[in-house]
């Protein structure tokens, strides 16, 4: 399985993602080696590169052989499971690699374990990428949106790779060198996470207009492509309105009411979550989506629940008869004005992590690369890029200009749907908590006064005035007693 | 400062915290000893001790003395800032420790700090305790609630004493030896994270009944004085009917309206909603309580949102008439039926960690430590504790018989506060959260099933079915595509 020709790349991991990517690289035109522990896979990708047509991929049983068969300075791509499995593979690989060489992680990486790993290949002279990689498996084979990190010389190495490999948007391709260290993993989570909202969103709007709404399938399939044509364009959306239309094999109707309501996830959204607290940024949309996972994993309590407070005698509320053009365009107004708060809370969560870290993230040019291959791409992203652009040190999505505008556009519709669905007992728990992050962070005045005088109370806390500077603790309930004695009136 | 007579115990760490508490050790017969860095709070500890009657207090100034003044075995508890202060006077201290005494650490440390401790201790053989104590200063005086948790050994050394400090409650004191490991600390972080719930739930419930319902700060008083005297009896009840009676010295009207609305913080809560993630546990109130923190945090960003929507031509929504005593009926309902989500939350949050680290931890007893000299004492913890005695295996609080009846009375009118505050743009996270919660949990069958549908197209991720039991995967836009050719009609 030795080469004659030096490839320029390699790619180590051939699951059904480092496969599809390994075929897009040698597809742009770059001779690209593979390996994998398990030779078959290594087989199957060859097989699969001679298939379509002789792409330029060779593929090597030997950790050895492979190392040897790249081009210097060398730039390996792995992509297997997130963890010890990629310590396994540095191990392996390094014993071949020279100085100069670079690895470059694809998998859904914690960014710390990238930044310890950098450290470690750096005594030996290797650079280190932690590259974010979105769009799944077809995203992969056809162009993802990738999120690369950690050493520039690592990235100037493939960067012309990257460009061709990654998908094509108006304004270029998506990918850009997005910072040091673990930034690329970090960005990649937020992403994530941000993912997570969306799906959670949507299926928020889904059961309102199903169960509120009642809504057929047939209904659902047209909304949702008619969505797809205004300002809610997105991956997302597209593809809900083709989930709807697949019929089952093995029944009368479609297939989604087949599906057991349990939701599986990865660590990702879960670090979101972790993360938006440590860098204290509010962030309710990404986390009640976390928390629709964990609640629908719940189904045995769920059937459980329903059926002791049925028998406490709960009725569960009437559904009010409601206009059902009106309906629609209410929830869509309402799922577009949730997802702007939710893509807030991700860009403040990355932004207060690249103050942190020294990072110097570009918001702009995340939402960019984020506007082709990736799982939440969406036209809407390209009006996220421009608000970045309009103002670099924008402090939240909602007070950008067009944006405001568009809120208090929404906001109708939105406090519609919201309330609607709180009388009707169905839980929008996404939709609740972005209208809740909009109406706390657009309030000038707080009922957090109280908060500070409970805890200044029985902790000595103390607290600020809005009439004057300094640091104030006062003796409530001897103050409280005193006025008892007539204070009032 | 020798004494001929040896101490039962010792305190080390003399702010206000730990002064109070040795004085409440003193006051109940146990000689005890003290010590602390600055010497001048050692003389302050004792005048005080001294101008109380005399009671059995020594100081020390230097470590060594102080350690040698106590019967063996010896407990020292600990009373310094969490993390590394905790961690140079255990080294402080073990100098002249020997096998068999004890460390109490009465900080608000995070448990995996105490579990790293226990081990270095052991190997010394010192025995350790990690104990939260809440309840503040006063608390510390007059009875706080005690959760130690670790060595066994240790605990029943100071049982006694502990027994005797804690607060006093109809059915015992407020202490119980919690488990094993970092229980203790585990314990007292939930117990902040769910004080921090109540504190956003009262904030909110004051500023739906003040902003939609025009109440005065006497009005607010009185109500929450008269809802004292019900189901809501708590000391944060009491205490916010104390505040809103505190006039400002500097001006006219009440201090409360006074004080500027940004909230600070500890680590607890934020930990708390960490772990939950961690855990798989969703705990929304909670997380709405610690992001409620945060933005009230951002007051500048917040007066700018304000601006700029208003600039945008945001009509704040007009408040809707409403009858007041309805109103404030609602609000006490909606406000207590959220308390039992979030309580909720924390217990199984707590029954999560126990079940993972083997803790083996008594949910029942736990709510009734809490019921007196904590931040959290209320009437409702015993319905909780009589809850979890009636089943110890209850899923979630919701669901007990007792709980389930109150939620199903207080729903209507939980619904019409949440959407009164939705249609009236004032934010109530803490209660959408909550209601979220309880909708979301008591619903047999949820959206997810779109969930996990979109996640089996893009990323073959499979699914189940509600039919028939295996995993399942379906080329979805392969299929789609198929049935766009006539499926529908």
């Amino acid at each position: 399985m030795e080469s004659a020709v030096l490839s320029r790349i390699g790619l180590a991991g051939l699951a059904v993602m480092g496969q599809n990517l390994a075929l897009n690289v040698a597809d742009k035109g770059f001779p690209i080696s593979v390996y994998n522990r398990t030779p078959s896979k290594v087989d199957e990708t060859v097989q699969r590169a001679a298939a379509e047509g002789g792409l330029p991929l060779t593929g090597h049983h030997s950790p050895r052989d492979f190392v040897l068969s790249l081009s210097r300075p060398r730039s390996v791509v792995i992509l297997v499971k997130a963890g010890a499995p990629v310590d396994q593979t540095i191990a392996t690989l390094s014993e071949f690699l020279e100085p100069g060489d670079a690895i470059v992680d694809g998998g859904n990486e914690w960014y710390e374990n990238t930044e310890r790993r950098m450290r470690e290949t750096a005594a030996r002279g290797i650079l280190y990428l932690g590259m974010g990689v979105s769009g799944g498996e077809e995203g992969a084979r056809n162009g993802p949106s990738l999120m690369p990190g950690g050493s520039l010389k690592a990235y100037q190495n493939i960067q012309d790779i990257l460009s061709k490999v990654a998908a094509q948007v108006d304004d270029g391709p998506c990918v850009t060198y997005i910072g040091e260290g673990g930034s690329g993993n970090f960005v990649k989570m937020v992403h994530n996470g941000i993912e997570y909202g969306d799906m959670q969103l949507i299926s928020e709007a889904y059961d309102v207009l199903k169960t509120v709404g009642g809504l057929s399938n047939q209904e659902l399939a047209d909304i949702f492509a008619e969505w797809n044509r205004g300002e809610l364009e997105s991956f997302l959306i597209e593809i809900t309105a083709d989930i709807f239309k697949v019929r089952d094999e093995h029944s009368e109707g479609e297939l989604v009411d087949k599906i057991l309501d349990k939701t599986g996830m990865k660590g990702t959204g879960k670090w979101t979550v972790q993360q938006a607290a440590e860098l204290s940024i509010a962030a309710p949309t990404i986390a009640a989506s976390l928390d629709g996972r964990y609640l629908s994993g719940l189904k045995d309590e769920r059937e459980n629940a329903a059926s002791i407070l049925d028998q406490a005698g709960l009725e569960t509320p009437t559904l009010r008869s409601v206009d059902k053009k009106r309906l629609i365009d209410d929830v869509r107004q309402a799922l577009y004005a949730s997802k702007i708060c939710s893509y807030a809370q991700g860009m403040n969560l990355i932004r207060a992590k690249s103050a942190e870290k020294g990072w110097n993230l570009n918001l702009g040019e995340l939402a960019r690369i984020w506007k082709g291959g990736c799982i939440i791409r969406a036209r809407f992203l390209d009006r996220i890029k421009q608000a970045y652009e309009r103002n670099l040190g924008l402090p939240n999505l909602i007070v950008d200009p067009e944006f405001a505008r568009e809120m208090v556009q929404r906001q109708g519709a939105w406090r519609r749907v919201v309330g609607l669905a709180i009388e009707s007992g169905i839980s929008t728990p996404g939709m609740c908590a972005s209208l809740s992050y909009f109406d706390t962070y657009r309030r000038a005045r707080l009922p957090a006064n109280l908060v500070q005088a409970q805890r200044d109370l029985f902790g000595a806390h103390t607290y600020e005035r809005i009439d004057r500077p300094g640091s104030f603790h006062t003796e409530w309930t001897k103050l409280a007693r005193q006025s008892k004695a007539g204070a009032f009136n």
